[in-house]
């Protein structure tokens, strides 16, 4: 087990109608004066936005607001947000909405102190030092972002969209109401279903041995995600259903799933260029490459032990111990399975990919600064031209 | 899935030599005087005390220091914490020992600013309202007491023991070297193994259903520490079965595998009066209780389902269709021969407890308002008395 330190402050409030107690809990936190950060207009229509800023107003809570983000959040609109923040005083970002309003209120908080180009903090120019507090009432489960240290904005101007991991990335509130997700689209809850399951293997998939406790709590996610998504696509009011995928929407990006063990992430790196180029949705580049990362550590012969781990424990294929590899495929298979029975594509021409651009796609992938990405194999630029091109099929 | 609340705040330092982080740890969250609070010579012989008041040292923070904590840490020691750190004014609180020390050490904390008996906070006379803030460095892998909310004390005078959930109760540091715990003796190292899996497992009994991903995670924490208990029981020095074991110790009872769900907690409340009355370890006396409990529950028919999936998904048991009882009478059994194998007692006689005590022990067990314990099923005297003289055998 590799040395850790792990330290996740956010507090949850989760579960039935717990957004009415927005504005007691942010008064706990001695918020004076909120931006609320959002999207389009479902949140309005829903009444949600009603019920949160009733909320703030019965605790003399004042709030200006910031609609607009879109999926993949764009830089311009942090821009906006970091001025409005600033001339009018406020002292907490209140994301209502999914990962995209949250990611785009983090970069909203980290930039209001920072006196240069918000940006800097995304390319690793300048390091981020203070941030307002950020919290949510979350209408996704996804992308884990009401407790994780991630935040990824996408600049439209050049097409780069590019993630920042730090410790003042984290929340200090996240108010999860399952019910909230309940009318998403069955693409979206699908989308969102293989994203919780990606950030639960991009740190399942590992070369470390022996970190048992780490390897069954990414199992417990995994598994937990496939039995409540196939739920939630038949029968989406279903509240435990919808409750277990917001829970493991947490747990699966915070490390609580990851701990003593280097995540991977070369799949999540290889998709944001597609989710970049294409507009398409996270969740559906996640079906498409990650199958195909793990069909090219199969053909490379790649630490097939894990890869079977992953079959016998997640898919309950039965272990083939005279030819380890092909239990492995059939956990493939069965992954690729389950994301075609919940409406997921598992192809780039499926997702509207062009095989002209895999050149470009594969430049385009954001480089650790080894000129590789990935841990479970370090993955050179015929290696993930390669993974492209598995997935072009 | 029931709504729930729920922040850790404590921030994480794990691995190889974490113990000399001490000083700049503490400096971090602005310590200048601290009490280091432990137990007997151990810590002073094996020259972890050296290592971290050389880490204070170097930091320019103050310390004082108060050792004598014993298992089922005594009120007297608080009362004489509470005076030593008011005298000398301290602001942190760093306990260098297991859960005895810790929870020594946040008694303390709450104590020094509460104007009136510390052991009011306890009784429920009055509420925690402050503290000091309290750290770790654990030597030992079994109460969880690093990031949970509870404390439990014991009064010599009246054989009180007595615990406090608090959220103020939860440390803001653990220092977590798997190394320190690698000399424990064989005994202790079962005893912190069967406390941990005892605290999933208070967790895992429960009558809600549908909180799949809390289930998932009890199961991995309590499948990972039969692993790890094996190994480190035939080989000690085992950094990576130390490793598993000690994160395990951690999540296992500061609720990442408890949300959403009432805990049962009735053996913890019937074996404290063991240790109470007897002075045994408290994992020795879990060994004892926890299958009585689950045999009562067979007996009366209970849930039986829920024993049958901890006989299948954890024991590995062949579910019997026909006769799901029989499945959870073979679980118990597998839960019983893995304590014995670990070297734990599992009836009264092994512990020392005398069959003439059993009435005056149940009359001992602290009750909810409502005159029982636990949640699974809520015991009545008849109930706890039957669990006692299951254990007596």
């Amino acid at each position: 087990m590799l040395n850790f330190t792990f330290c996740v402050p956010t507090k949850f409030v989760f579960g039935h109608g717990v957004e009415k107690e927005t504005g007691r809990e942010l008064k706990a936190l001695g918020a004076k004066k909120v931006l609320i950060h959002y999207g389009g207009g479902s949140v309005i229509r829903s009444g949600l936005m009603q019920t949160v800023t009733d909320a703030l107003d019965a605790e003399g809570i004042a709030h200006v607001s910031l609609g607009g983000v879109k999926p993949n959040p764009r830089a311009s609109l942090v821009y906006e947000g970091i001025e409005l923040g600033r001339r009018e005083g406020v002292d907490f970002i209140l994301a209502v909405g999914g990962g995209s309003a949250l990611d785009s209120a983090k970069a909203i908080a980290l930039g209001i102190p920072y006196e240069g180009d918000f940006w800097d903090l995304w390319t690793g120019k300048a390091a981020p030092a203070a941030r307002i507090p950020v919290g949510s009432v979350l209408t996704l489960a996804a992308t884990g972002s009401e407790s994780s240290n991630s935040a990824v904005i996408t600049r439209e101007d050049t097409r780069e969209k590019v993630g920042l991991n730090h410790q003042l990335n984290r929340p200090v509130l996240a108010i999860m109401d399952p019910e909230l997700t309940m009318t998403l689209p069955p693409y979206q809850t699908a989308c969102g279903a293989t994203d919780i399951m990606a950030h639960a293997m991009e740190r399942y998939f590992t070369n470390e041995t022996e970190v048992d406790v780490t390897d069954r709590l990414c199992e417990a996610v995994i598994s937990t995600v496939i039995r409540a998504a196939r739920i939630a696509m038949k029968d989406p009011r279903n509240y435990e259903a919808r409750a277990n995928l917001m829970w493991a929407g947490t747990i699966a990006h915070n490390d609580t799933v990851g701990v003593g063990r280097l995540g991977d992430f070369a799949s999540h790196r290889i998709e944001h260029e597609l989710s970049a180029m294409y507009d398409v949705a996270h969740g559906a580049g996640l079906a498409v490459i990650f199958p195909a990362w793990m069909r090219y550590h199969l053909e490379t012969g790649h630490n097939i032990m894990r890869l079977a781990q992953f079959a016998v424990r997640i898919w309950h294929c039965e272990m083939n111990f005279e030819n380890p590899a092909e239990t492995a495929l059939r956990g493939i298979e069965a992954y690729e399975g389950f994301l075609k029975e919940i409406g997921m594509p598992i192809t780039m021409k499926e997702l509207g990919a062009r095989t002209e651009d895999i050149p470009e796609l594969t430049r385009r992938v954001r480089r650790s600064p080894d000129g590789t990405v990935g841990q479970f194999q370090k993955l050179d630029d015929a290696a993930i031209e390669r993974i492209f091109r598995i997935a072009d099929r």
